[in-house]
């Protein structure tokens, strides 16, 4: 197989460039695309457990736990306990996020349009689907 | 935008879960997915620089230069001086290398279908295409 059609190759490739560009983008507001995942799951569904975040980013819930550090240090986000259930913890944005939300959104969107410039609208909505369909296939 | 529309979280999230795929297809050989990467340049290529690697794997110097010093020291290459001119060097496959180049293809072959598997051949095509759009689009 020639190397370019390893798809290992083609989305490693590809995503460095991508993130790189995206880690950029996001400097100017003290943010990296992770932290940005989390803020964009908090600002469409409100508060979240740290577990919910994981699920809706597929990540680990190590690996969010580092992120919610640094971001709580930082004044992005806070952490309280739930009332209703004292054993979860609740992860909500704050004024120095909401702050920054219309920016932060408008350089995500200006992020797509850079990155899929040279593509038709079905062939973004087909790139889309096939990334989530490698998303969700039964392999780990 | 919904995070599932972001580009850098479909790469990320897909890049990450096939590039943990094939790290562990890999481990048998003691192979890092980058490591691979130069052994199938050096395969289809023969001889060639570090430089030449860096161009076909789309990395800087610096990065070919630490994968290449790991993969000298486990015997997976050898760098020598380019007899045409002195101040290039060369890269080429080992004993060792060429020992598991059949079981290393029919491994990534493997990972393709893997990962793939929900996919039309015409999906597939189009995906490639799509990767490959992004790649080579103008932006860093």
């Amino acid at each position: 197989m020639e190397l370019k059609e390893c798809i290992n190759f083609l989305l490693s490739v590809s995503q460095n460039k991508v993130f790189k560009h995206f880690s950029k983008l996001l400097e100017e507001y003290d943010l990296t695309p992770a932290q940005y995942g989390v803020l964009n799951c908090l600002w469409s569904e409100g508060e979240l457990s740290p577990k919910q975040i994981g699920g809706l980013m597929h990540l680990e819930a190590s690996t969010v736990s580092g992120i919610l550090d640094k971001m709580q240090k930082a004044g992005f986000i806070e952490r309280s306990v739930d009332p209703e259930n004292r054993r979860n913890i609740l992860v909500a944005t704050t004024q120095k996020s909401m702050a920054i939300q219309r920016d932060v959104e408008a350089a995500t969107d200006g992020l797509n349009r850079t990155v899929l410039q040279d593509m038709s609208d079905s062939d973004k909505a087909v790139l889309t689907k096939l990334l989530d369909t490698i998303i969700q296939a039964d392999f780990v």
